[in-house]
Formats: C-alpha cells, sequence, structure tokens
C-alpha cells in the first residue's frame, strides 16, 4: 500500500458500504453469467465426428475466464447502467463482453511473443498450461465471443449494434490493441521502433499516458458507456459518465504502476519489480512515488465530481473511484 | 491441376462468364472498401503523444489485409446478396468483415506455435515481416475491425446485430477457432492430446471432415448468410444456400489438400507437399486422388442443383462452385 500523505490520510477511507454491497450482490451474478456464456466442451477429442467446442479450447478460455478476478470492468457495466437508470439485469451480457475482452487481451500479453509472463493472478499463465498454440486460440475464442454476446443478449438490437460498435472501437487498432503495440515498441519488440532514449521526461509522460488511455482506460471507459447504451443514457450523462470513466482509468494504471514498487509478490499475485527491471516505462519511474500518488489522489477527487452529475445514483461509482486509489492489491 | 476422369472432362469448362463479370465489376469495389476500413496510421511511435493506431500496427494490418487474393469470402457475400434479390452495395461491409476474419485467422495460422509457415500468397508470413508480437495483435485487430465494421456500417441496425451474431458464431469456438484448436491436437500441438493413430480410416475421414467443416467450411458459409440477411432472405432462401454453402466448403477443402498434393510451388503461392510431409490429415491421404476428385464434382454437383432453388440470379454461384472444382491456384 503507498504511503500516504497526512492530507491524503484523512480523505482515506477503510469501507466502501455502497461498493460492498453491490458487489456482493453482483459479483456472483457475474461470474455466474460468465460460466454459462461459455462454451460447452463438445465431444472429447478422441471422437472422430467432433462438432461444437473443443474440449482443450473450453478448457483453456474457462481457466483464464473463471480464474478468480475482481471484475472491475463488470462491476463498472453495472454501476454505470444504474447511475443512468438502467435494468441490471439486462447489462449482464455486455458486462461479460467486456470481461471477455479483458481476459483474451491478459492471455495474448502474457504470451512470449509479448510480455512474457508465466504468473498472472497467482497462477500460471494461460500458455504455460495449455501451450502457446492453444492459448493463442483461447483468446481469439473469447474475443469473439465477446461480440457474439452483445449481438445475441443485449436487446433491443439497435443498442446490441451500439454495443458492439462502441466496444469495437475500444478494443481495436487506435485504443487497446494499438495501446498494446506501442508498449511492445517501447520495449523494443517491434521491428524497427524509433530509439526512445532521445525523448524528454515530457515526451515520455505524455507517451506513458497514451499507452496506458488505450490499454486501460479505454476499457473501463467502454465499460461505462455499454451500461449507458443499455440503460438508454442520454448525452449529458453519457458525456459526464466519460470525464468519470477517462479519470478513473489513469488513476487505475498509476495505482497499478505504484503497486508493481511497492506491493509485495504476494497480494499483487504477480512478478512485481518486473516492470523496473526491463526497464519499462511507469508513473513513479517517471515522477517519482509521492507524486504519482498525488497525481491519482487528484484525479480521483475529479472523476467523483464528474459522475454526481449523471444522476443520483452514483454511490457505486464514487467508491469504486475510491477504492482504486486505496486498493493494495 | 488434378487429371479428371473422362466423363469429369466433358463436365469441365473453361470460361466462368458470369462469375468472371461479377468478378471484374466487384473485386475492385471489394479492394477499395478493404483499404477504406483500415485505421488510417496515426502519428509515428516516435511521437509522444501518439493516438490512433500505431504506424507499424497499421502497417502490419494493411499488408495482410491487401495483399493480393482471390477475395471467395468476399464475393461469396455479394453473389449471395445478389441470389436474394439484395443491393450489394449495401453489403459490401459485411464483404469486408468476412475478408478481415478470414485474414486474421491465416495471420495466427502461420504462426510459429501454429502452423509455422513463412510464405503466404507467395509473400513473407507477416510475423516474419512484423515480428510475432506484432502479427499477434495485427490479427486481434482485424477480427475486432470485423465486428466493429458490421455493427458501424450494416443497416438497419437489427440487420447489423444479425450479422454480427451470425459472424460471431462462425468464427468462434465452436467453428473456426473450435476447427484451428482441432488441427493444433491432430499434430500434436495441444498437451494431452489423445493419440489419433488408433483410429479407423473412417474415423479420420469424419474428423477431417469435421475439421474442415468448422476451419473452411463455417466461414464460407457465414458468407452467404450475410449477403441474404443484408438481403433480407425468407428462410426457404437461406436453407437453399446453407445447402449449397456446405457442400462448397467441403469441395473448396478436397481441392486444396489435392493442390498441395499435387500442384507447383509457383502456381500455389506456398510450400506444397508439406501437409504429407507432417504427416496431416487430408483427403488424398485418405480417399486416394481419384476418389477425392470424384467426391468435390459430386458435391459441386449437388450445390448448383441446391442454390438454383434460390431465386434466378444465382448464376454467379454456379459459376462459383464449378471455379472451385477446376481451379488450379
Amino acid at each position: 500500500m503507498p504511503t500516504l500523505s497526512t492530507a491524503d490520510r484523512t480523505a482515506q477511507r477503510t469501507t466502501f458500504s455502497a461498493l460492498d454491497a453491490f458487489t456482493a450482490e453482483w459479483r456472483p451474478r457475474i461470474e455466474a453469467a460468465l460460466a454459462e456464456c461459455l462454451p460447452s466442451a463438445g465431444l472429447p477429442q478422441t471422437e472422430a465426428a467432433g462438432d461444437g467446442c473443443p474440449r482443450t479450447l473450453a478448457d483453456a478460455m474457462r481457466y483464464s475466464l473463471l480464474a478468480p478476478g475482481k471484475r472491475l470492468r463488470p462491476l463498472l457495466v453495472l454501476a454505470g447502467c444504474r447511475a443512468c437508470g438502467g435494468d441490471l439485469e439486462a447489462a449482464l451480457p455486455a458486462a461479460c463482453a467486456v470481461e471477455m475482452i479483458h481476459c483474451y487481451s491478459l492471455i495474448h500479453d502474457d504470451l512470449p511473443a509479448m510480455d512474457d509472463d508465466d504468473l498472472r493472478r497467482g497462477n500460471p499463465t494461460n500458455h504455460k498450461v495449455f501451450g502457446e498454440g492453444l492459448a493463442i486460440l483461447a483468446g481469439d475464442a473469447l474475443l469473439t465471443l465477446a461480440f457474439e454476446t452483445l449481438a445475441t443478449r443485449i436487446r433491443p438490437a439497435a443498442a446490441a449494434a451500439a454495443c458492439c460498435a462502441e466496444l469495437g472501437r475500444a478494443a481495436g487498432a487506435c485504443e487497446l490493441v494499438g495501446g498494446q503495440a506501442d508498449d511492445l515498441a517501447e520495449e523494443g519488440k517491434v521491428p524497427g521502433a524509433p530509439d526512445t532514449s532521445l525523448r524528454t521526461a515530457a515526451q515520455s509522460l505524455a507517451a506513458l499516458e497514451a499507452i496506458h488511455r488505450r490499454k486501460t482506460g479505454a476499457m473501463m471507459l467502454v465499460s461505462l458507456r455499454l451500461g449507458a447504451v443499455v440503460a438508454g443514457a442520454d448525452a449529458a450523462q453519457r458525456g459526464a459518465l466519460d470525464e468519470y470513466g477517462r479519470r478513473l482509468g489513469l488513476t487505475f494504471q498509476i495505482m497499478d504502476d505504484l503497486l508493481d514498487v511497492r506491493g509485495s509478490e504476494a497480494a499483487v499475485g504477480k512478478r512485481v519489480g518486473k516492470d523496473a527491471a526491463r526497464g519499462k516505462l511507469t508513473f513513479p519511474g517517471l515522477l517519482g512515488e509521492e507524486e504519482s500518488l498525488r497525481r491519482a489522489h487528484a484525479l480521483t477527487t475529479e472523476a467523483i465530481a464528474a459522475v454526481r452529475s449523471v444522476g443520483t445514483d452514483v454511490e457505486v461509482l464514487e467508491d469504486l473511484a475510491r477504492y482504486v486509489v486505496e486498493r493494495n492489491h
């Protein structure tokens, strides 16, 4: 847990009653909905006339999608929907879709050709268990399933199409995948990538923010937007949710970087200090730990101010913003 | 080109006038539409505040999507739409979407962890040019772009959602990705995959057909279906198109296997004889060349009979069926 200044400490809360109640009610339903979306394994691969989903592929998808997780993005979908006065039950397929995208991106990011991680949430990464080929395919299948889930389970059709359009943009070449490509380039893993050692500190910070706005921020933003689409939110509500979401996403990444520096391996569930060890661009590396934390708290205050204009039922989103800046794992 | 028996030879045509005219008119429009769907590269990765699509990612997507190709699947979308009396212009985004899926699946299939190919259509494969990490991301981005394209460019929204649902199913864990996973297992690249050497010939043939029905057939089938969705086809038309599409897909794969045995490297544009060299299950390997060819011709006759019940404007689809069985590259 990062050290807080005295001023920050007074603002710190140890309980998040609205968020806790919301999570207790909805996280089990998210888990159940995710399990229900997964393809049931077809005949085993020994059977000749295999149809349906091959068993090992279904196992690989299930291994990562149902691994214990905070389900932050699905909770954002539902909390965004509630803030806009929508029916949360109707938003559950969208909650599942954003988690599938998040899960696929982790599986692919962990591959040897990318970040080459062997631990994720304290467990062996997908390719360590199922091999690289099947890990690539499990990611592809989860990415595809996200869109199929939206298209077949969100009603009416106009909302389904709007959700697919929003998710496609946020998960695509200009956002999620683009951020990962820039991240690869920063690590020198893209042929012909430019020499980044000549950049000023300000340029490095802008590059870091651009990467995380796309890698992390875009998916948090679109989670809120899908909730808003299902709720039939108006333009003012959508705009305010966007303001909130942009700040939440950046705060989340700053805190992730801080946790990498300061957390214990047991608490974080992945190797810590690894970012620094490979010279990866991080907020504490560029700004120092204290300034990074100050910035995270300022963003949180702005996020909470923005979300209060969405509606009256925004306590969960307020708690979520505070949780992100105060979490220690 | 496979040797034909005398009876087959009389049925062989050397020109496909309806298909040729259709291709001459629509293939350039497909090429233009594909180029237009691609993200324009954003700021170069040297620029700190990069937004939009990173240049190298855009290059990698463009390299594979705009590589010369027959555009068979997009032409099937448009020909299916015409057969059902639809507006071909309105179906162009769907034609692009199926090509994006096809292209992504080739990029990922060619990776070292999968088929490990270094040539595709006579050119170096994506990962040979851009590296494995970026090739994985280019595939992910094209897969995502396919759904975004359908969701934002197919009208009305109900048709867009129906297209996303159909494509998601066909490209997902039970079809395209599932077929590839079974293919990997056949090659012993999945941990714990069963020993296939104990199977009977009939079981091997059933396994081979199941793989190709999903790897190749499902995408050809969904191409026709997307054309039908855009055209607002009725259930009888959709059923007849399905009958046609299933046979077309299987014929396509039988001929692909035959070309692998018999074609020249120059004509096929990829290594030939490679399937046999790695003991891969193939139709000529299981049935012999003559029986494989006989089966392909019988399927073609059935496909043509089925498509004649769709409507009056089915000459392009008839020619396509004949083309698939008579092509030599």
